[in-house]
């Protein structure tokens, strides 16, 4: 049994609290957020306890804890868990700039504590699916990725403003899977980006529909889109094509269901949103967690891998900008 | 909130404990079994207590039974809890025997508690989805209805034995969604069947692959296949076509990963089992009964549903042995 | 090189006057029809020429008939080639009465001409796929087999009531299609069937909605639904399972389009006719008689398939008016 | 009825012959290659007979020239055409060198006479549909575009050395429909590419498989992925995406037939080579022109289209080889 606080009571905070009293090998000990009312009411929806601050990192009492809280919080807290000797899982980034990420990362892991990203489309089933298929060369020799990462909707433009760019806020995931399904390194990388659904993106420098181009290791080619407004749902497609085959994750619809009617056949449609189509991979992730802690394991998505998907957003920022393809510096 | 007492801890009690722990609008009294030391590691499981017969139904402390014991005794406690005056939910069928099955029906009627049969599968995304389509006239008058209903493997010959036929034991559950999808009753069935799989099940007057072929009132007509043992997997599929389209709930696959190699393109394939496909349909029939119960609505599916699909299942087993047409009578 | 003349130059006619032109290895001779005016146009129109009937049976310059006239004249030309001892290639059906059928069929097998009843169905690309696949064990032994055959819109009442009924008009090419997907005969059939499309059918004894159920030798169960008006296009499917696998031949789409839309997806839908979709099988057809002609080998579609489909077809009719299971007698 | 001369007795040119003599509005005039026996012998089996290079250009024997003969002959013979006043239909490139296109661009255009450029890609059944989708509007206005053209296997070194590079050679097709599909022009071009497949293609400074990258003047982004050799057949693959929707033109499969076993579906794969997949698009392409002469219209692909394309290949090459985004220049 693993005892965990988790702290952010927000909307992702809700989610992995949701989680935390589902599974089986954990105990619920409490939650702690800035806003103390908001940790009440959810601890209470849970059947658990309003934590302070102190009693999130009290290793009498707590195993592990559980970052959820907003972005600029992460570096603290993940030090914290350090100096106390908790093992810890913590929402991504790592903290908004490189260097400090790093820093943080460089602490905690000197401290031996165990410490996971959470990476959570790792475990989409269908992305899953796919890297088992290239991880155990049911392809061949990775030659070619496509990969599509699409929103519904443009997010609010104070939002966008200080979200790091589509590349830091958006694609890094998708960096995050490429690395994961490959096993490869990029080593560089070039973007072209323009600002389609919403010009005044473009008046702070950032992009709402782009292609980035990487080179991996090997030579290997890899092109991932990024779009913010789809106007047809949420729509994420991986594809890798090798020596031998291409194996494919196809886009997702949220039924099997079909009319067919004269001179056309209307099929269900993607999900709405984001949420919609991720939300089993929060418990996935995080039972991937408790049973690396069981086990005595490495954790299966580190802050390292953070670090690595951060700098390759950073260079694919430094692209998108200069209009050259830069190499990547991990 | 409604408090919840649990009949049964057997694998089917299992599933509906848990889906009692994880309701938020559910308090979860306890369980009763007739092997106590079975219904006190369940409620461990679930944080809840062991029941006495006695402590199930009694309306000071409970507002519902949910009976999920074995078939043969569903009719008593559905006695038991009109006695009571609680709210109860049933597994399937209500009893073996049709007459009797009438004789409990009229005596919780007669009590007036709220009454639901889990006709689970109505709860199917995909099923459900096209019954939303064929209700609301999206294919026009219904014309032909197609149905399948295929196990992966052949349960034992014991259980078979016992079962009460192919067409009341695996079909039953086709004839109610024929019901509710098109909101019409069959008026006669014929059915054609062998016992391919293993001709000892011909011994008994079963068989384990068979043709139904039903007359609704309008002159519609519905073919349901029921198979025991596919090969492939679990296999359902329903296709309805009306007098301007056809709608299809279509074979579901346990993924959307594809992998193309020379010559040739392979896809994910069926569930495993029955219960890989079926399981979210438990919590959202659950779900129903308790937003009935909270609004003081009829239940979704009723006592009275069950008796109807099993009029049809008897009438089917009939045509079965005489090879004739049969009338149905409910 | 085989030289052919062709009789009949209406709709159907056209259609084999361009394959017969287009064929490499035939020397296309020329078209014989009642209305001369219509041979000379379509003679014309492939570089060939009207023929007198006495000069299509003429052996000096022809080698294959093909008998693309009305129904109730294939009969005798039948017996014309056998006394010409010319190869034919014959439309179905043989003759509208089994019984004449069966002595048109005994006199041609006597003479020992090569004789091809023109099953073009079996030339489907999907149909003949699937087939394959049957025949070479790769499902196992057959136990279900579900077929759908429906038209887009009733013919003419007019042409109904002469047409022999639905299941000596429409499903009996189902029927040929069964004996030759399994290498099984049928040994008993059941018919339900419902005029729904138009009542006025019903007057003369007929319907245009139903669902056939035949058992084979080996106890397998076949399903074939027929279907004279679907309001969503022109659709012929087919499943064959077996003892360790599914088989199927899907719905043909008209394209590979799709469009995403908010909440759906818009994709092709079938063809709007029987032509658009079968159009290719009439030159697969005549290639494979020809090929069989070069060779020496026996005809892929004999006589005799063509007076076992036309059996089952009036074992058929038969059991829709008596409602009962009909013993099927070739 | 226009009278056509063809050029060139080939591979392509026997293709182009098949249709000449199909298409009921043309008159097959004759043959002409530099080798007479293979121009007789192709003569023979189209019933048309062997040209002289003077007979090709008579005006008065033919309304119309249809050049397939070696890449390095198009432009002498394109203005041979030019000279006696003929129309003209030309195998792609105009010449391999861009400003040499240019100059015979001018010069037929110059002349007057009807000349159109065999984009034969443009009349593909998917890739039409998806094209016309676009063009009214289906999915808004245009923002990201992704193509793939894949190959199933390696053309000979010897072929690729004097092919003009990948862009030139095979991406160079995905240009021109680019530039039909969305009715813009790209206006910059990026590359990255690897010789993966064979290393030895890096020699003469070329690729087997890349991503070009290219901007349209609305500021919309196309992704083009050519591969030389794919391992699992011939892939060709187009998506737009617009303001409002998605428009697929999916993978096309050799057939509807699919088997279900045990965790899989194993289903058809694509065409094993390019020609199984384009051919029925030459007839279309020559029906289309005839279409336009016999209207008067212009031809549906103009030799300024060609010029276009080559422009953005060689844009593209440039790009290739610099690692920059190159500006085009029409």
């Amino acid at each position: 049994m693993q005892r965990f606080a988790l702290i952010g009571a927000g909307f992702i905070g809700t989610v992995h609290a949701q989680n935390l009293a589902a599974h089986p090998g954990i105990e619920f000990v409490g939650i702690h957020d800035v806003a103390e009312a908001r940790a009440q009411e959810l601890a209470a929806r849970f059947g658990t306890r309003s934590l302070s601050a102190a009693e999130v990192f009290d290793p009498a009492t707590v195993d592990a804890v559980f970052i959820a809280s907003s972005t600029d919080t992460h570096a603290v807290h993940l030090r914290s868990a350090a100096d106390a000797g908790l093992a810890v899982m913590c929402e991504k980034p790592i903290a908004p700039d490189l260097a400090e990420a790093r820093a943080v990362v460089d602490y905690v892991t000197a401290s031996g504590v165990p410490a996971m990203l959470d990476f959570n489309r790792r475990y989409d089933r269908d992305h899953a699916g796919l890297q088992r298929v290239v991880r155990k060369g049911g392809v061949g020799a990775v030659e070619l990725v496509q990969m599509s990462t699409r929103g519904p909707s443009l997010p609010p433009i104070e939002y966008l403003r200080v979200s790091g760019g589509q590349m830091a806020d958006q694609t890094v995931h998708f960096f995050d899977l490429l690395r994961w399904i490959t096993g490869q390194e990029p080593v560089s990388v070039a973007v072209q980006g323009s600002a389609l659904v919403d010009p005044s993106i473009a008046e702070f420098g950032d992009v709402d529909t782009s292609v980035a181009t990487l080179t991996l290791e090997s030579g290997a080619i890899v092109e991932i889109d990024s779009v913010r407004r789809t106007g047809y749902g949420y729509d994420e497609r991986i594809e890798v094509m090798g020596s031998t085959g291409l194996v494919e994750s196809r886009r997702n619809r949220t039924s099997n269901v079909a009319v067919y009617g004269a001179g056309a056949v209307t099929e269900a449609g993607l999900h709405p949103g984001w949420f919609e189509r991720v939300q089993p991979t929060y418990a996935l992730a995080l039972a991937a967690f408790v049973e690396a802690l069981e086990a005595g394991h490495p954790a299966p998505a580190t802050l390292e891998d953070g670090l690595r998907a951060q700098a390759i957003a950073e260079a694919a920022t430094r692209a998108l900008r200069s209009g050259r393809t830069e190499a990547i510096e991990y």
